[in-house]
């Protein structure tokens, strides 16, 4: 057999982060959900400490990664790039390699920490005592849960009510890490204590727990908000995957990824492994990036380039991406990271440019092929990343087709360790698919369609 | 900081195991349960296949481990070696350095694989087409389920009938890699059929699990039975872990290990770091060599040398160990690898001859000491390292106070993030310790009273 992986030495953590945003041409800017005008630093101010607001809104390609968050990136990173041979064997390919990045091995079991730290270290820079943020079923939650305390700062966790009860060990391991953990709707802010008045028995929504979080850090001049995903700086952050994963494969010599994959919800995962690939690709290089998403919340192969809220209420900016309309309620499919109404502004900048393409799956191709995968090559993984894997069987399929010689890469962005109900579920005949029907589409698109229009460019 | 870990590429695998068995005085023998004559390999061919039974019986303190299982042994390993800076800071430490060989990243998130791949490889070379053993909680079960489907072999799991109930996460995990899992006892053997008929809604034990096991493979030509800690060969499997940290600590620029740290249950993840060193101990080095177990189950600190079965009915061999008395019934404690009433018989001569000493802590402390690390070092250990943790704490305080500069080596032999029931219960304050009553030890003993006497050394 070929070697299996390159671990890389701690001294080659990437010195900087990739913003892509610096290659392509302006997009439409965020609005203001109020005043319909393009949101300035001053107005992000409140939530975001400078350093990150500058990030989000920077025209340059390089952000150096200060030292203090590469000491400690070094707790889990450089993470491992793997040769899949034995999952190659398992398909019958010939002619066909894959490769993986691995980033389960974090101390959450996911790529969320790599944004969680920077974001903490901005956040303490800054004089803030606290963060707070919302968690859907609880794997950003973790992460920030983490990475808060490495700096000293407090962590306070919305977590969508139905998880809470449903979901307690993601709970557990944030509060292991010292988080307070609320079940949204909780009476710890006015918008909470609203629903509740309501209806005291809500589950909550993710929709929800964004507005507590919001709520709670703009109400305390010491507290931040915080995001996991969709946002330009925290896409940024997870660069270090692709680019670590750049050295890895010229290490196990290869010239570059025919095709690079990864599973997209709100875009930071495939990001990460990407958009390092996607400055070659602007620079002339031939290769294929496929973001793949669950059949059950197509975003961007079914859904719409508009301006729309980026939480459910109308309380984040307007953004620009590719949406199903923020009313949009995907059915409970077991990849809870994959379920978001939008998509990552820059990920649909970037299909807008013809740089990147889609694929969509429904949820029992993707388990089996993550059964499949994970027989071959011991790792088990997270819901999410079985949607990436799936693509990579079907990219895989097309190259033997055509005869080509091809080198595929995509991201294992985590560990299925918290999800063995959802394989259960799987096993056990319970699940099914659920492709998004188009009066819903048509219905949840119906309620953005006042919003203004987003020119693809400005 | 310092640098935090040596990573070693897959070329620097070890490329034989050591059986610490060679370089000591020969212990007392197993004994036929029903002849109480010395057991010899014709008596164990049934169960294991010979290779295994050669490798159990080994005077050579070099086997080679085969080309294929250094070849499965790359997916997860070599794995990585971590300087504690974090944790040595969080614990004011000064002129004492702590690392850790950390086994959570394989297949079934424990060092388990370790011995379950080669076990797998040679009862495949034998021609066997099915496994079948018992597992508790089902850290063992789901290791050999993944290398069993490595090698195209069938995997049959007879689970503790209260933990298939409550634990389903470990049985899921074993289903995904395609394992058989019963419910014990079952009704697939006639030991189960038997207990089902005295008590159809019956719990199960480890013992009734163990016989049904060793029914299933002594019943079927094509099957063997296997075991995950206890006998010499999985010892020897396990120490791959310290012939890499050795290497490891070398690349840190450390002559070597002061102390050298392992939690012990059947005593196979102590042995796995501990006996390459106890190479260098006999040969002179100075290093203190520590077992730490749960003061509920306190084998090595308050059991006696003696013959005892290695299963809690009688089915196995007599082996001369540190025991507690084979009908010796732990409390239900959250770490249930360390809930065995015997210890390794190696791990015991170990002791016997001055090479090992063994300390208890209650589990309280334990969390405690986990939790206090998980924060610094971004790993979530699993309840029985915990153990190991709490016995560096106490070392590394030991050497402060003798003011002595030390290098203390311990293993985190799993992750937590299939115990986080556990940290629930202790975060919320529903824990407790449960010391081992006087009357309980006496009574337990009483019962192998009567058994052949064990000499230390034959």
């Amino acid at each position: 057999m070929s070697r299996h992986k390159i671990v890389l030495d701690e001294d080659s953590l990437p010195t900087h982060w990739y913003n892509l945003g610096a290659d392509l041409p302006l997009p439409a800017p965020p609005l203001h959900p109020g005043t319909l005008q393009p949101v300035g630093p001053e107005d992000l101010a409140p939530l975001f400490p400078m350093s990150i607001i500058l990030q989000e809104v920077s025209g340059e390609a390089q952000h150096e990664i200060p030292e203090e968050v590469r000491q400690a990136y070094r707790i889990w990173r450089p993470t491992p790039l793997m040769r899949a041979e034995r999952f190659e064997q398992a398909l019958g390919l010939k002619g066909v390699r894959i490769y993986y990045k691995y980033e389960g091995g974090s101390p959450s079991g996911s790529h969320k920490p790599n944004t969680a730290v920077p974001q903490a270290f901005y956040c303490a820079q800054d004089g803030r005592r606290r963060i707070a943020t919302e968690t859907g079923a609880g794997q950003w939650g973790s992460a920030l849960a983490y990475a808060t305390q490495l700096y000293g700062l407090e962590c306070e966790v919305f977590m969508v009510g139905i998880s809470y009860r449903q979901k307690p060990y993601r709970r557990v391991m944030m509060e292991t890490f010292g988080a307070t953990v609320h079940s949204s709707p909780s009476s710890a802010t006015n918008t909470g204590r609203a629903a509740l008045e309501v209806d005291p028995e809500s589950l909550g929504s993710l929709g929800l727990a964004i507005s507590e979080a919001v709520e709670r850090a703009a109400t305390d001049p010491e507290a931040a908000y915080s995001l996991g995903s969709v946002l330009n700086h925290v896409l940024m952050h997870q660069t270090v995957i692709g680019l670590e994963a750049k050295e890895q494969l010229a290490a196990f010599g290869e010239k570059g990824p025919d095709v690079v994959i990864g599973c997209a919800g709100g875009g930071s995962n495939f990001a990460g492994i990407s958009f390092p690939f996607l400055r070659d690709k602007i620079a002339g290089a031939e290769i294929e990036i496929i973001a793949v998403e669950p059949a059950s919340c197509p975003t961007l192969t079914r859904g719409v380039y508009a301006y729309d809220y980026g939480d459910a209420v109308g309380m984040a900016p307007l953004v620009a991406m590719h949406t199903l309309g923020h009313d949009f309620m995907p059915p409970g499919i077991h990849a809870g990271g994959l379920r978001y109404h939008g998509m990552a502004p820059l990920v649909s900048h970037a299909q807008n440019q013809g740089l990147i393409r889609a694929e969509a799956y429904g949820q029992l191709d993707c388990f089996a092929a993550g059964i499949q995968f994970a027989k071959a090559e011991g790792i088990l993984p997270a819901p999410e990343p079985t949607h990436a894997i799936m693509g990579v069987i079907e990219a895989a399929r097309r190259a033997e087709a055509s005869g080509k010689e091809q080198v595929i890469l995509f991201n294992l962005c985590g560990h299925g360790h918290f999800d063995m109900q959802a394989y259960d579920d799987y096993l056990s005949g319970q699940l099914q698919d659920h492709a998004m029907p188009e009066g819903e589409r048509d219905r949840a698109l119906a309620a953005i369609a006042d919003f203004p229009a987003a020119p693809a460019v400005v």
